[in-house]
């Protein structure tokens, strides 16, 4: 029997589980053209909290009692279409189901197994590495001797988004939300400072890791990460903009004090959206897979096991508990 | 005899009359290589208000019981350094007095009275006018059939950068804070629409008048009008921030709300300061003194008699009563 999960409320704050609903649902009739898919990994991103909402974000929300999509990794188990074979693996935006037809094969992207781990489509090798690459290189332009610092240091994005910015010459600074995460990014990523920051002063410590300033900031959280940034700033910094998750399950807005920071020290805000930059992809995951193969570039993914697990997932990864990037295994690659 | 005006004690939001003190003071001597200088003209400027803070601004702090320091229009009465010539119009970072001396000349502009009127040297043809240029063109980068919005558009910026916008091809629209300001931006500087900020609710003034969405928002205040243009901005809209003077005399910092569309819709936000730009200066004023010559570019000028009158006039000016450029004028021509 196909399963999947639906938006079964709209949250207001923090997205909980009665958010969520498992159910079960038809297998998917398989027309002349169609793909079958199996899915084997669903990805778990902060941009879902956006589309769980009625109102308007940068991608269309989903409607309730409809199925959660994202980015999913699947095997094809049928084909009508002679594009794609059995047992080729694809990416695309799928269903939280077991199951999915897609027609006419429209949207499917295959993963070439050469260049690494299938599961990188959705991480080192997709967005989220594209994410890193655009904004600590292409918009941050670190350069040698610059300090670099990055907010949300564990995620998918921020492990990439340090260690591309120490290739090119910077000292990097991270944070994150628990010891074993600052360990990774620090003992593992290679990050050159990494410290907690729900249990530091997040001013002492940039005092303490930055003595020399911020010239490029990562925001990944906006929020109060991004104010002590603007305060630790230093005279040109750049600060590209991927995410402001700390907003996200904000019913409120606090509002971001000290932007006068911007004038008087010359920075530079830049926001960027990775949908403005697929056609860098292939490029990206030309210079950046082998790098991963040899190990040079470290990359963490937290894989939770079963369907019905992954609403918890996706919160537990807002909620920051995920070291690297939530996928949610739900069949054997 | 010799009169200044100091500073008598630091103001702690709003600036009031009490910050300053008129004082007689001695006649300046004239050393060997010196230069006697009569004022001509004041320079009122808003970055002045950050300078009577005992903090850090991006320009040394005024001490007590020193006197105010602007740039100021003068004439060479004595001389005793060959570079300068009695009746030599110059202007320098000088104090707010009938006459000064400057050793050696040091920092002494010589203004060329054939590239128009001389006070246009701290205003139009000055960091004003520069200001104006590197944030409305070289930042902003106008194109053909953009929407430009300036905030504080009768100022000494704002009427330039508006008309600067313009000449790229853009709609241009200004915000004010009197009705006749409003009619001087629209009637006199031919923005395409203006309105009076303190009359008119800001969302519907900027639905009403940017009915396609605000693509440069030359910022000159920060604060709600900053808020405002967030809302309003389209995607890929560039804001380049020359000001934040409605931050200026806040004690506390009320935040900006809605930084989230500097990601949503990928906006340029850059901070810049006319210091860093200087070397563009002669280019600058080649290119524009033409078009003030010839009446194609207008600037107005709002001119307060007595040096007596300085720090109503200065007040003033931060509360907004000018129109343009205010000078204050303590001689003839």
């Amino acid at each position: 029997m196909n399963q999947r999960i639906v938006l079964a409320q709209r949250p207001s704050g923090w997205v909980d589980e009665a958010c969520f609903a498992l159910e079960a649902c038809a297998e998917p009739a398989v027309g002349p053209e169609d793909v079958l898919l199996e899915s084997i990994y669903l990805s778990t991103d902060p941009y879902l909290r956006g589309r769980m909402n009625a109102g308007p974000s940068y991608a269309p929300g989903f409607a309730l009692g409809q199925p959660i999509v994202s980015r999913v990794i699947a095997r094809v188990i049928a084909s009508n279409n002679a594009h794609f074979q059995v047992g080729d693996v694809v990416w695309g935006f799928l269903a939280w189901a077991l199951r999915s037809v897609v027609p006419r094969g429209e949207g499917l992207h295959k993963i070439d197994p050469a260049l690494g781990r299938i599961s990188h489509a959705v991480s080192a090798l997709g967005m989220p590495g594209l994410t890193a690459w655009v904004g600590a290189i292409e918009i941050g332009q670190p350069a040698p001797g610059d300090t670099v610092y990055v907010s949300s240091a564990a995620g998918a994005v921020g492990q990439l988004a340090g260690q591309f910015a120490r290739r090119a010459g910077a000292r990097v600074v991270g944070s994150a939300g628990s010891d074993d995460k600052v360990a990774y990014v620090r003992d593992r990523c290679g990050f050159d400072a990494a410290f907690n920051y729900k249990t530091t002063d997040l001013d002492q410590a940039l005092r303490t890791h930055c003595p020399n300033g911020i010239d490029l900031y990562f925001d990944n959280v906006g929020g109060a990460t991004l104010e002590a940034a603007l305060r630790h700033a230093n005279v040109g910094a750049r600060f590209p903009v991927c995410g402001m998750i700390s907003a996200y399950n904000e019913v409120g807005d606090a509002g971001i004090k000290g932007l006068q920071a911007v004038l008087s020290k010359r920075i530079t805000m830049t926001g960027f959206i990775i949908y403005d930059h697929v056609h860098k992809l292939a490029a990206y995951q030309a210079r950046v897979a082998p790098w991963l193969r040899s190990g040079e570039l470290v990359f963490h993914e937290d894989i939770v096991q079963g369907l019905e697990r992954a609403p918890a997932a996706l919160i537990g990864m807002m909620k920051g508990e995920a070291i690297g990037k939530r996928l949610v295994q739900v069949a054997a690659e």
